[in-house]
């Protein structure tokens, strides 16, 4: 069998210099005159960027499991997405940008069934679209906190009150309502300051900034592997729900949502089972508060299923489910019509998305189904996962609490110098990312290989051999 | 002088149907099933919209002189953009999306100075990247939250205090900051939960969402012409200044930042003087609070300047100004060093803006140069004003508060059947928008014309004086 990319990719990775190399680190000090340059992990040369192998200016050429924060979805300069970004469609999306919620184009109805809603989750049929993971999740908030307010003033028909109408222009209740969106301990969705605000994942990231009175549940700190803990595990689960039901039933400013990572992937990787997921649902359902997923980093088939909530098998499916990254578009997913708001204009902005962006997901979900890159990505993260437990095996200490079984490529292991690992990682030819305190986290592209895993895995035995 | 659009637009605007026309509704329909169309101003055809003009699926083609919400800059297929758009460095941009924080293309610096930088406000020499008008203003008043208690810390190189830690990861103080963002009554600045506390533009913007307890300032309700209320007018600025002056020492969540539009855009069309807003500078100086100008709207050439606070000639520049709209890319200027945050990951996130959109404004700025737009934008709007002014007083009470004068074709005027008004100028050939309680906002592009202003006033005079 032909690989997939291999037309269009280097064999292997190739480190010339140390990174950053004197180009590199010249052009770097140019950038930072006028950018700010300290969070820079690796100038980048996109142009000699193909495949799963990401470049730099002095010609190192990196396997990259990292992707642009897991946001890459079918590798650099992706033939068929190339071909996409030459056609007049997305040329016309591009600089003929629509207001899409006064003037949207003729064909968005088609441009969304045939992309965005084509890899709909099930249950959801209708999408708000937006420009990123953090303003998805914040208009996501924006539905649940109209539509719960709806519900206690008695339905879509009953009139807003002057009362209202006039604290709401002073920030105040009742116009401004005094209801929360609920989120998790280490969670991470977004940087703006409603989703920072159910942002937890660490101190910097939070600092200073003003942040809504909204309750954190502990999210379970499963034990690894999952199967050596069962009963330990199911019970941090059950208390975790505890204190989800807690909170919604006591919190000062009661949540009408809940939102959840399948996955905390910023926080660390943290993974909860099926049943919590269920038991999460159930609960919401109980307790009238919408469930949010936020898959802007699990969804489009990294964990071996297109969303990662799909791994659930819930009796019903979430409220809605949130994307971006490897979407190269963001926005979020609801089914119940009651989620539109009541009026117009009351979810609206100029731009609401970016069809030329819109386009490109249509271009990688072609891509995607083509090549059965979902079920693909599910065998080599086994076939990934099996190996690394080997490695575990073989160096203790050095792959601690290896997690994402089952779950394609989105795998992570501890180690407790990371910094210092993920650093050794490039003079070894690979890009690798971290998250949470010591966590190394894997994010390769859905078009990443057996071949690309015995190469990575390759790369992490020298890494662990060489201190 | 042959004209700049004419090798690719029409001459004339041509209504052929009803607007919706029968193809328009049909569509219209499909796509109310998977996405909200009660905004929809007009389902657009973008194929056929050319320079000023926008085509419908009917065939009707209107003089477009609301553009996208005030977003197309240089018309619609405009051939150097389709040129730029068809260029490599577009598509690379477009398919290969960098997570711009940590992997910038190697030509990063050199796509800012010759674009977004290039036209940087004086004395505003570096920039932070966003999406959309929302997040560019939040973003700036993140950075105005960490500048204000860094200061307040006694320097950058003062350390977080576990305190400060462990407060902000449960969203309360002294981490998450008791400060506020000041701005004024009738101003919008975007929808996201930071951005809509600081909107006061109309109720169904803000009802139901939970906001921060911040102030609010009086706008100058100036009265027009200005030139015969020039003492009134005088008096309402010193009054609103007063006011500032009082919040800012007295509010009991102390603004450390207040944010103004240089016309209140979506709220009405509100003027103020270039003595109010050199009043607004000195008192922010005064009492050390950022003053960020919010030129989402204004920005990019509409008022006959690039920014619309050249028309105050301040002593001293605003600490930040932040953009959108016709830049097709956002973000916010500052020239103070300080304004970076003193720690890296602390103004961050996975794209931080568009490499393609970033590409496309830097064509439109060359576009914008090359033709002198903004001088002839200042020219049209003159001969624009002054035609409308004889309309005003050749019917009274139809073009009321005329307003704009000097400032391009920035113009509005109220209109006691506003809403039915931009209905009539749809039958007579012209896409116009209103804004605040009975504006009639034109907002044409950078490339309106003698010639489209002559189209777009004799439609003017057909409505009202066909009811």
């Amino acid at each position: 069998m032909s690989s997939y990319y291999s037309s269009w990719e280097p064999e292997a990775p190739t480190v010339k210099t140390e990174i950053p190399g004197p180009k590199s680190k010249a052009a770097i000090a140019e950038l930072d005159k006028v950018f700010d340059t300290r969070s820079l992990n690796m100038l980048t040369d996109y142009h000699n960027s193909k495949g799963n192998y990401i470049a730099d200016p002095d010609g190192n050429v990196l396997l990259d499991v990292y992707a642009q924060i897991a946001s890459i979805p079918v590798g650099y300069n992706n033939p068929a997405l190339l071909k996409a970004a030459q056609g007049e469609e997305m040329i016309n999306g591009l600089i003929n940008r629509p207001a899409l919620g006064n003037f949207p184009p003729q064909d968005w109805a088609n441009v969304l069934k045939t992309g965005i809603l084509k890899v709909a989750p099930k249950g959801l049929d209708q999408v708000f679209t937006a420009m990123a993971g953090s303003d998805a999740n914040e208009t996501a908030y924006k539905a649940a906190f109209m539509y719960r307010r709806q519900q206690e003033r008695g339905g879509a028909h009953v009139e807003f009150t002057e009362e209202e109408m006039e604290s709401a222009m002073n920030n105040q209740s009742p116009g401004a309502s005094q209801l929360s969106i609920m989120s998790f301990k280490t969670a991470f969705h977004g940087r703006l300051f409603g989703s920072l605000s159910t942002t937890r994942s660490k101190p910097i990231h939070k600092l200073d900034i003003p942040a809504f009175d909204w309750p954190q549940a502990t999210f379970p700190q499963l034990k690894y592997p999952l199967e050596d803990h069962v009963e330990e595990n199911r019970k941090a689960e059950q208390e975790a729900l505890a204190e989800v039901e807690h909170l919604i039933l006591n919190y000062h400013v009661p949540p009408c949502a809940v939102i959840v990572e399948p996955i905390q992937s910023e926080g660390g990787d943290n993974h909860a089972s099926a049943d919590f997921f269920k038991g999460l649902r159930a609960l919401t359902k109980k307790h009238n508060v919408l469930m949010i997923v936020d898959e802007v980093q699990t969804g489009v088939g990294a964990t071996g299923k297109f969303w990662a909530h799909e791994h659930w098998n819930l009796p019903e499916p979430p409220d809605m489910v949130t994307f971006s990254k490897k979407a190269q578009t963001a926005g979020y997913y609801f089914g119940n019509p009651e989620l539109r708001p009541n009026k117009p204009y009351r979810q609206f902005n100029t731009w609401m998305g970016d069809p030329a962006r819109a386009l490109l997901f249509r271009a990688i979900i072609e891509e995607i189904e083509k090549n059965d890159l979902v079920t693909k990505t599910a065998k080599v993260g086994d076939y990934l996962f099996g190996k690394l437990e080997a490695l575990a095996k073989k160096y203790p200490g050095q792959f601690d609490n290896l997690r994402g079984k089952g779950m394609g490529t989105f795998i992570a292991f501890d180690n407790p110098r990371r910094d210092e690992f993920l650093k050794k990682a490039k003079s070894f030819g690979i890009n690798i990312g971290g998250s949470g305190a010591s966590a190394v986290r894997l994010r390769p592209m859905l078009i990443f290989e057996e071949k690309h895993a015995d190469i990575l895995l390759e790369a992490l035995e020298k890494i662990v051999t060489s201190w």
